[in-house]
């Protein structure tokens, strides 16, 4: 399947003069593509969204500050008696051919090309409970999880809510730091090609895990952080468990010794933790019944 | 120089029946070796330290579950109602010359190997204001930080509190995963080469940072675990600015699209986050007076 | 207006043989009453709920333990590998003349008076951007924040997201510790009766705040439960600074030797800390236009 | 025994052109009276001081704001790129008579006399494993808990780590609030009457407990602040059930209806809660030996 996403900004911030307080309203922050309607997928099931290319719809992409977004700021839930950081907007030069986006200082010459790595900070299913939820919140659903393993090659399986699953995608990012330090990553629309496929029958997936050639990972969305970092290795903990057959304390032991654990983002309204165990230390386990390798071959 | 350093356990869990609640007295734990008094450190002075080689002494390690420590059970701080986990201890074969240690599951016969990656768990000087610290505990003085990225070739960088600085250093591992999820790494007794030198005269190491050929690298200790994140980022993002002459805001951004941010450890008194940003986006800068290229040539 | 809710179980949860998990339906958890759409009501007024009187409506109410709910337990956000605590159901004979419930223990024949207290652990208006939130949670828009001060003679304030407010309540408690440990009160189906009113006009109110005869109170929901102190500490330093012309740090001065501060919840998916300044320490000033006297007169 | 402690600045704030960046060496804030040598005291014993009277040795006291440090504000810790807040420094005149301490605005003619409450923020006696603290941190051995709790009338129970116990105290407190917004109560050099006994034989005290005429209470240090409720609370309900009898669950469930649950501080290197549970809600119960009746009566 092909489609495509606007920005996290609907497109609205277009230079160095446009600042997101000023040309966004908030209510239309981090427009989705979807939901898509996906026919049999049923409430236990898995859905697996394999991304097979993720690619800049433009030649430049932005980020910004936002006044009390951010990490290493005051924001609405870590309140503080503090103004508001300066408010700035960064355009970013993409080259798709050469493979790097250019990041241009506003208060001096300084200029550095940074490798492309196009990917999606917002994934998701329709959340459980009937809940409604913004696209700026990341959860056991997916959501806006900002991890930069969200790349073409990744197969991304989502445990299923509701009848149709309801996925939709969006927040398109160039490339961007582990935790999203200032909150925004380089910004861009985004023209997409994934595959998706069910896996129904098996145990439920109850928060977002990824694949790549190389690595399982599960991922947790919570605050405070370490409790993020608790989901995603318990989470790991349990997959090395079912996959390999260990008791639960010897996957404890191997997880302890082999997961690597990337920050994704440390700004949302809950924040994001990747625990990655690579696969090559989990030998001859079938994962997701092979999902990976068959949507990577189609 | 030359020295090494017992295991965190002082060599007293030796076997896969040897419990640490039955073997180790707490008051005796994570032995260091040190402190060493070197000559013409001050307070403010930065003090740096230069892995040459880390080389376990003997051909096995151990791990273990220890009652109430971890990051996936109740703790004396995260205090609850549950009985504790149980404790287990595994043994890991390691050969030096093939670059693995062996994994060996006690409750069924999975066994894999891993890659040998030897660092210290623990490294750092006397902390400030007259504090005597655990050698459990990681802080602004280095320590318990428990980060893989304390392995032969990298140059570790304190900022000095007291006269002669008082450095340790212990906590050898043969390897371990990021978050050091179930607390305890692949311990063992090391063999390390160091080369230690100081930086007088320049902007102070408030947190501890690391170098080495790649990366530039800072760390935060403490909890909850966004602030140790808050600390390494706010500490990278000013190391970056004093750098390259970059505003605040500017040095803010770049940090934001090009951090890693792998987690150190979720289970000491404090936890530790650590920040790393390549130096090739950091052209023609002076990293502390160009200690990391000379220690590494000496 | 007089109305009445159901208990938090919808009723399900009969005798010390009901255990929630076996009882209830996930889905159907913490009915509320309503939602109410207030005539009149737009986004960036103010609702204020006067509570008249809050009466049980049966002879007893009971109280759970919730595997993996609560706590002083390991949870779905702070997950661990423990196994969940055991489940347990009380049962509390409320003597509404006497004005005590018994507490009866389960394994000891141990019982006690407690004084009865009727609040209402769910209060509040639809949320804000569109979504849709489980009446679990507590937040901006109030819902969940299971403070014992919600109680007879208390005015609530909300800030109104939608037209109409749409209000609701629900989970009424004959009474509840101060963080509500286990996560279950005495839940008990109320009848309540409560006037409505409408500040129209001032500036908004971003998270609920409460007033009786004695106290202004602000709230906080959040993770960490750091961040729901600072947020009811932000609110009630601004809420100070408004009502008598201090100065910003006059006024977090004068919050900082005057504020109680009791926390609410620890248990839901955000914790909930109240700050509260007795009145007769800001004389002369007119809260909120006067409405709690208002509401207290009518 | 009768004795005296200075303020927290050591006297050498005086006036409101007194500011403490200016006027105070960070190695000598919050200065002890003490350590005491307890003839008798040894590891494992509990030691127990009741406070008579604690009297304001001059007509005034002081406080401030401090650069990174206080809950609303970024501080070392919670790293932000935010400048700090103003440094400012209000005097409070105490009428020890009229039982008042005088708030005076600095930007407006507000005043307001606020009830004299004292206390002390800091009572603790030598930790374990050999480590030195700063009088700024409070922990399982008591210390800067800063809890308005600790006022005359009270008896405050502290685990021996060492021989002797090594007590002290200091930081009194004119007055403050719960949680001690801005980092800084109402400071004063105190005249302090207490009695210290030790409890011998019975169960440790792992972290401080207090007890009054009407409450018994639970203390727990730590960040984030939920893991502060997470060990006082543990602890009641370990002392519930020490005291009655009752199974694990069912003081869990006592606890969860019975406890209030002040905020002490959220400010210092760990935060304070407190756990109350009324004494009337465990009749006939021994506390202690009777150690809290024994010392008011003696």
């Amino acid at each position: 399947m092909s489609t495509w996403t606007l920005d996290c900004f609907a497109g609205r911030v277009r230079s160095t003069a446009d600042l997101v307080s000023r040309v966004c309203d908030p209510r239309f922050l981090n427009p989705q593509t979807g939901p898509f309607y996906v026919e049999g997928a049923e409430p236990g099931d898995t859905l697996a969204v394999h991304f097979r290319s993720i690619t800049p719809r433009e030649a430049r992409g932005v980020s910004t500050t936002v006044p009390l977004f951010g990490s290493l700021t005051a924001t609405r839930a870590t309140a503080m008696l503090h103004d508001p950081l300066p408010e700035r907007t960064w355009v970013y030069e993409i080259d798709t051919d050469a493979g790097v986006v250019r990041y241009d200082a506003l208060d001096s010459p300084f200029q550095v090309d940074l490798p492309l790595d196009p990917m999606h900070g917002t994934v998701g299913v329709a959340p459980a409970l009937g809940e409604v939820r913004s696209a700026l919140a990341p959860g056991d659903w997916g959501g806006n999880m900002d991890t930069p393993e969200m790349r073409a090659g990744t197969t991304c399986y989502l445990g299923v809510n509701v009848e149709g699953a309801l996925f939709s995608l969006g927040d398109g990012h160039a490339r961007q730091g582990e935790g999203e330090t200032c909150g925004v990553a380089v910004e861009c629309a985004m023209d997409t090609e994934l595959v998706v496929d069910l896996v129904k029958g098996g145990p439920p997936t109850p928060w977002p895990r990824l694949e790549n050639d190389e690595f399982l990972m599960t991922t947790g969305s919570a605050r405070p952080l370490e409790d993020a970092f608790r989901i995603a290795h318990t989470e790991m903990v349990g997959w090395v468990r079912e996959l390999t057959g260990l008791s639960s304390m010897d996957a404890y032991q191997l997880v302890s010794q082999t997961a690597l654990t990337p920050i994704a983002n440390v700004v949302d309204t809950n924040y994001t933790v990747v625990a990655k165990v690579a696969k090559r230390y989990l030998p001859d386990v079938v994962v997701m019944d092979g999902t990976h390798g068959g949507l990577r071959r189609s």
